[in-house]
């Protein structure tokens, strides 16, 4: 794990780093390392990249005392694009001006995403394990959409990751690793997704192996969660990783 | 509204009344009248009575300073019970034996119950808003179950209540008054209820006419509603009513 800049405001450090190739960003209170903090992932939606959730990130430390990571997925943000990731940009394009249905497609291709970004979020873990000194702490993960088709798959094979904030997703190639996930889960639902038909959501909500798993719904379209369950998601995450002494006010 | 009994510990008083023949308990802080301070409107479930709702409103009323009222729904509690409501108990309990579902028969039944108990909890409105004498605070209904049959008529026709948590119901009798509730609600599903089918849930939810609207499932049967959703309620109830000063530490 290579870091390339380091900047604080507000109490909160940014520090830009790079892993065999993955552009990453790393949040955590100003003057204390990693060593025994939670630690969030923070998983972006289509199309967005490691700065989607900044503001999340910044909040997670300030508020919690958290640590948090974001890094870019395959084909977004700084990374380069494949024939196949350029191919999908472009036909995606197409259907959604042609008005036609992109779930299947969508689908199809952020599977194919995933399975590059897995093993990627696990180098991340490693290194942050091996930077902190004193090994991580409790860590969580916070993705929706393109987050939650990446951070399934992630949280079904990746033991370190202990609960999870997902939703507005909902695609059958879901439904089996979904089954092996098995820690605290909140999925957030939004009622008239246009992107994600809500019983495939309401299917994938059903399949999660969990004991503990809330789904909160609400009502309108793919981009309009709720702030307050930013806040809940957060509660949730608060109640499962605890707290870390937070920025001073 | 004849008070026949007051009690106090803890910081919290407990006033029993009767009003108009309904017998119902009304809480608030110690020391202090209703004027102005939120209410919460109790909604207990089948089988149980206004004290089914105790420590909920012992909460209200200590943690945010909250008054909470409950009353006997019909046929429960110290009511007299109608040839029709012991017809109810004898035939749920015949049905339940026999291991036969009892969705409709308890949706024909409760319907029945909810025109009656609507408008006891609108005289329980008036009467303590004169009562208060600085009139009422805002006010919340808070209900699963039998309460929700009753509350969500209730809410359709009262215009104080300014948001209400609602669920484990699905009746398709509900789903017309639903359309006219137009405040803000928390709905709580379980997703594995064994006396109301997860798609009737689902179909009430959606019914609701209200902007904001949250469904908060879980797994497990009808009972097993988690801790951790009552605090959500709470907060929920908190974000819409506000707080007045608690009782102190």
């Amino acid at each position: 794990m290579h870091f390339t800049s380091e900047t604080s405001s507000d109490g909160v450090v940014e520090r830009r780093f790079v892993l065999d190739g993955v552009p990453g960003m790393l949040w955590h209170p100003d003057g204390s390392g990693l060593g025994g903090r939670p630690l969030v992932l923070l998983g972006h939606g289509g199309g967005q990249d490691k700065l989607g959730p900044r503001e999340r990130a910044r909040r997670c430390a300030a508020r919690f005392g958290w640590a948090a990571v974001a890094i870019d997925a395959p084909g977004h943000g700084e990374r380069a694009r494949t024939a196949q990731d350029e191919r999908f940009a472009t036909e995606t394009g197409q259907l959604l001006a042609a008005g036609r249905p992109i779930s299947a497609w969508v689908a199809r291709h952020t599977a194919a995403l995933a399975e590059r970004a897995v093993p990627e979020w696990r180098a991340v873990l490693d290194a942050l394990e091996g930077a902190g000194g004193e090994g991580l702490g409790p860590v969580g993960y916070w993705g929706l959409s393109l987050g939650t088709v990446i951070g399934i798959p992630l949280a079904a094979v990746e033991p370190r990751i202990v609960a999870a904030v997902f939703g507005l997703a909902g695609h059958a190639a879901l439904v089996e690793p979904a089954r092996q996930v098995t820690v605290p889960v909140e999925f957030v639902l939004q009622w008239d997704d246009e992107l994600q038909p809500r019983e495939g959501a309401l299917a994938l909500y059903g399949a999660l192996g969990s004991g503990e798993r809330s789904l909160h719904a609400n009502p309108g379209g793919h981009l309009a969660v709720p702030e307050f369950e930013v806040a809940a998601s957060e509660g949730f995450l608060r109640r499962h990783l605890g707290c870390a002494a937070p920025v001073a006010d």
